[in-house]
C-alpha cells in the first residue's frame, strides 16, 4: 500500500502546547497554569439564551455567514469600540472560533510562494495554517527588550517583493504585548508602500489592563487591507461554544465564506443565540472578568519578578512571559522539571516559537487560590535550581 | 492595490443550491422542497442533554479529538452497525458536521495533481474541497439507467496512474441511490488493483429504506484504505449542532486532527454533550423519523411517476430525483419558473453536478401537508408546460 498521507502535511509539527498537555492530563495532582482558556465559566444569562434556543427548537442550519442579527451586532460592536463600519450582510462572517477565521483567510488569499510576516512568539497556528494554504510562513523574532512589539525596524527587514501578508496578534498570545496606537502608527506606512494585506487577530482585545485595545483598522486606508479576526471565546469565557469572526473587505470575505460553505457550513446555531445574548449585554461581565485577571496579573508579575524570573509588565490578554535565563535552564528543561518536581504546568516559551527559548508562557486565567499555591511550589523550585 | 485573492480560489464556483436558495428566501409565501435537513427538531431527550451540560458550566474546551466517551459509543455504533472495530483513542474524531470531515481528509492526503474520483450527481463540497486541497478533481458520471450507482466499468475508465483516492457517496444526495452489498462487492477489487484509498462520505446510512445500510469498511481490506465520514445532521435531526465524525487507520486520522488542531480547535462542546445521549439512546429516534420518511418518499415517487415526472425508487437518503425530459425545458428552467410561478422551490440537477441535467432534486424532509400541496402544484404546473 501507498503512503496515503500528502508530503506536505507530514512536514507539519502537531502544536507544543497540546504534547506538553498530553503529559499534564495524565497527572492527577497537577495544578495548572497552562491552558489558554479563561476559568470563569460562561455568563449564566448567556448559557440561557442558548437553553432558550433549545427548548424553542432553534436546532437548524443558519444561512452560511450566520445569523444576519448576530451579524448586524457585531458591526455595532466594532464601531462601538473602534468607529469602523462593516456592512454585515457582505463583510462580517461568524466562523467556527477565530481559529477558523485565520485559516480561512490565509485560504482565501494565499498563492504558492507568497510570504506570510508572523511575529513569534506566537499563537501556534499561524504557520502550520500558511504551509497548509501553500503560503511560506517568514518568522519575525520579536524581542524582549521591545516588550514583544513589532518594530517598524523588524517589519521592514522582512518584507520582500514575495510578501502578501503580515498576521498582527495582539494583544498577544504568549507574551501578553500590546500594541499601542503610537506603535501600530509607525508601521501603517510600511504596509501601505509594501501593499501588504493584513489578518490581524484581535481575539484578546477585551482583555487590556489601564489602556484601551487599538485595532489596526483604525487608521486610515488600513481597513480595505485587512481581515479583522475576533471572537467570543476570550472576552465572554466562551471557548467551548465554538464561536468567533471576520469583518473585512467584501472582495475578500465572499471568498472566505465560499470555503466556509463548503468546508463547514455554518457555526454551531445554540452558539450563534448564546453569542447574540453576549454582545448585547454582555460588556458588565467583560467588565467583571477583565478586573479580576488584572488582580491576578499584578500579583503574579510581582511573585515572579521577586524570585528572580523577571518579566515586563503585560498589558492585555491573561498570559505573563517570564523570564528563566537566570536559573541556567532551556525552557524545556524548566517546564519539564517543574512538572515533575513540583507538579505545575506551565508552557515552555518554544511552544509559540524557537526566540521563545528562555522564556516560560504562564496564564493567570486561575483562581488566586491556585496561582498562590503554584507560586509558593515555583518558587522552592527555582530557589532550589538557581545556580 | 493589489488583488487579494489566490488565483485557485477565485476558479471555485459558489454553490449552486446557495444561489437558488437566496431567491426563494426573498419570497415569503413559497414552499421550499429544498433543502437538505431534516423538518423535525432535534428529539428533545437529545436537547435536554444539551442544556443540562450547559446548566452544569460545561462550556470549556474538549480535547481536540472529541469527548472520549463520546468516540467510546461511535466506535460501538459503527461496530454495532458494520461488524468493523476502530480504537477511539487514535481511529476517530469529532469534528464539526461531515463537512469538515471530508475538507480533512483531502487536505491531509492530497499531493498537487493527485486525482480524485468524484461520482456525480453528488454533493457540492466534493469538488471545491479536492481542489482546495490542490487535488485534480475528476468527475465520473452516474446514470440514470444504473439508479446512478457508480459501477465497474464507469470506475475503471476513470482510473489514471495519478488517481489517489475515491469518493463513494452514498446513499447518495441528490439522487437517493445506495450502493449494496454486490454493488460494493463488484468495486472492492478495482479499488485494490489500483491502490485506491477511499472517503466514503456516510452521512445517510441510517436513512435507508427496505434494505440495511452497507458499508465499503465491511469488505476485507477496505477498513484500512478508507475514512469513513459520518454524523448526526440527517440521523438525529441535528443539523444546527454541527457534529460529524471521522473513523479511519491512525496514520491518517492523526494528520486530519493535526489539522483540526490548528483550524477548528474541537467541535462545538455542547453538541458533543447532547451526541453522547444522541448515540446511546437515539436509536429509537431514527426509526421513528425513518418511518416518516419513507412514507413520504412512496408518496412523492407514485404522485411524480403519475404526473409524467418519472424516478426510479431511490432507497436511501430523503431526496427523489424525477426526469423533467418530457417538459423539454432544462433543470434550470423547470426550477426558476416553477418557483415564479408557482411558488414551489426545488433544485435543479445540475446543482450536483452537469450531468445532474434534466432531473430535480426534490426533498421529502417535508410535512405530508406541504408535500400534497407543494405536488399540486407542480401538477399544475407540469400539465401547463408539457407540449
Amino acid at each position: 500500500m501507498r503512503n496515503p498521507l500528502s508530503q506536505l502535511i507530514e512536514t507539519i509539527e502537531p502544536s507544543g502546547i497540546r504534547k506538553f498537555f498530553d503529559l499534564v492530563s495524565e497527572m492527577d495532582d497537577a495544578i495548572s497554569l497552562g491552558v489558554g482558556e479563561p476559568d470563569f465559566d460562561t455568563p449564566w444569562h448567556v448559557r440561557e439564551e442558548g437553553i432558550y434556543s433549545l427548548e424553542k427548537g432553534k436546532t437548524f442550519y443558519t444561512s452560511n455567514a450566520g445569523l444576519l442579527e448576530l451579524r448586524e451586532e457585531l458591526a455595532k460592536l466594532i464601531y462601538r469600540r473602534q468607529h469602523v463600519s462593516y456592512d454585515p450582510v457582505h463583510e462580517i462572517m461568524i466562523t467556527v472560533g477565530g481559529s477558523e477565521a485565520i485559516d480561512l483567510a490565509l485560504r482565501a488569499m494565499l498563492d504558492p510562494g507568497d510570504e506570510v510576516l508572523i511575529p513569534q512568539p506566537s499563537y501556534v497556528s499561524y504557520l502550520p495554517c500558511a504551509t497548509l494554504a501553500g503560503g511560506k510562513p517568514v518568522v519575525i523574532k520579536l524581542e524582549e527588550k521591545d516588550q514583544f512589539k513589532l518594530t517598524p525596524e523588524k517589519l521592514r527587514e522582512a518584507i520582500t517583493d514575495k510578501t502578501k501578508i503580515l498576521i498582527l496578534p495582539f494583544p498577544n498570545n504568549p507574551t501578553g504585548s500590546v500594541m499601542d496606537f503610537g506603535d501600530l502608527k509607525a508601521i501603517v506606512d510600511i504596509i501601505e508602500e509594501n501593499d501588504l494585506y493584513i489578518i490581524s487577530d484581535e481575539i484578546y482585545s477585551e482583555l487590556t489592563y489601564g489602556k484601551e485595545h487599538v485595532s489596526i483598522i483604525s487608521f486610515p486606508g488600513m481597513r480595505e487591507r485587512t481581515v479583522y479576526i475576533n471572537g467570543f471565546s476570550k472576552a465572554y469565557a466562551m471557548t467551548g461554544w465554538r464561536l468567533g469572526y471576520a469583518a473585512g473587505p467584501k472582495v475578500i470575505l465572499e471568498q472566505m465564506l465560499k470555503i466556509h460553505q463548503f468546508a463547514i457550513m455554518c457555526a454551531p446555531t445554540t452558539s450563534q443565540y448564546a453569542a447574540l445574548e453576549a454582545v448585547k449585554h454582555g460588556d458588565e461581565d467583560i467588565e467583571r472578568m477583565r478586573e479580576a485577571y488584572n488582580q491576578r496579573r499584578k500579583y503574579l508579575i510581582h511573585a515572579l519578578n521577586d524570585m528572580g524570573l523577571t518579566c515586563f509588565e503585560p498589558f492585555g490578554a491573561f498570559y505573563v512571559f517570564p523570564s528563566i535565563r537566570s536559573t541556567g535552564m532551556t525552557s524545556d528543561e524548566f517546564a519539564n522539571k517543574l512538572l515533575e518536581e513540583e507538579k505545575v504546568a506551565v508552557v515552555p516559551g518554544t511552544a509559540f516559537g524557537e526566540c521563545g527559548e528562555g522564556f516560560l508562557r504562564v496564564s493567570y486565567a486561575y483562581s488566586i487560590e491556585d496561582l498562590k499555591i503554584a507560586l509558593e511550589r515555583i518558587k522552592r523550585f527555582v530557589k532550589r535550581h538557581t545556580k
